[in-house]
């Protein structure tokens, strides 16, 4: 079911530098796949995160939670989905990265982020208008 | 009161390499910080990452939630505390990172680790013998 | 004529929190860029790097120099290419990395290889045999 | 002899997420130590990155080369070190960076910088002056 609601999908492979001494993707680098995924979809949404910038928006995040489930290795491929919804002045980015190859989850995440507009916390207009057919 | 509770703490100053197009370090870095602090407090518990490996034993992280309050920035220097309790088969590391010049707290998270052992889940027991006097 | 030597071409697109506060990829990253290349590459030749450990040979980096001409942005996608030769011991990466778009040059890079198995330096034949077609 | 002319170092502890799967210290990230290196050098001569922005003068790399002798691995300490010259517009700096405790060399770098000012190259003057009595 909560499957159906993601609104876009990115597919990235792993990297040999991403691994760990443990042989796994470290931790950190699980957001930077995530911020990446987040930042294609607001290319795909005809607004990148330079045309925020050069608009005085800068998205900045408040919150995350990640549950690690299975962990990434050498010469995988995954697949990353996010939707978002909008509560009050912040937006939810609901992130789920898969291993396409054995189709297990690989993290599950929540991301909250706001809208800063010359440095103030603003109330999101602007992106919400430009992602309004993705709310 | 909370304050009270941690019993490590390191210093870390932030370099720019860390530092993305926004000016403030970028949200993923925030994850080394707390990871190599978590490894530092095992050292000086006695029981180093490597020697851990050696013990056939892999801690991997299982779920993390990390609030961002104040973002670091160029030149600014940390204090990164932790303390931990073993919650069933999990350590809870509750860790704080604080910009050290304006005492203001940067990031506030939450990390949950099991132990592998021969890459099976373990009950933890070699780590919280280890830890015992910080638990 | 030098373009001609090419035998292998990666296409990526930069990702944002590779981005530094200059608002160009961090100097670092471009060894990231490289070394995915020659994994990639390695891959295609039917010799992963997880393979390569698996049969105790380990390719460390001897020697890198690197020509930055043209910084890549955020949004930019390169064009990653490479050949390579033997010299004695050594295996030479010729890499380059080009803007898609503009095609301009972005770095032109130099990296030297060797092999080492069982800890020890190898005459690298097992990796040679591997690439013969390639060298 | 060379080690005389040396006029700063910093030591750095090896962090265990800038280990990769073969068990020793990425090749990328010693670009960050070297960056973090020059940087805090340059603070230490009173001309911080952050302030050179603020001057509208941007140092960019154009060249660096890399040996690389004995690996760093989880645990160790390095002291980096360097020295700079100017040659016309250019600033190379000298690096070399050593295991603390076992005195080896661990690599050893030729860092080529010049300095934008305005998007245009500059004739570095700002820069020399701060940096005379080290030149």
């Amino acid at each position: 079911m909560a499957q159906e609601k993601y609104i876009f999908m990115l597919e990235m492979k792993v990297r040999d530098y991403e691994i760990d001494s443990e042989g796994i993707v470290n931790n950190a680098n699980y957001l930077h796949y995530l911020e990446h995924t987040r930042h294609e979809f607001c290319n795909m949404a005809g607004f990148s995160f330079r045309k925020m910038q050069e608009n005085g928006i800068d998205p900045v995040l408040n919150r995350i939670e990640v549950d690690y489930k299975t962990p990434l290795r050498s010469g995988d491929v995954m697949l990353s989905k996010l939707w978002v919804e909008m509560k009050g002045v912040r937006f939810i980015f609901h992130q789920e990265i898969y291993n396409k190859m054995t189709g297990e989850l690989s993290i599950k995440a929540l991301v909250s982020c706001v809208c800063l507009e010359g440095g103030k916390l603003s109330r999101g207009e602007v992106l919400a208008e430009a992602f309004k057919q993705y709310l």
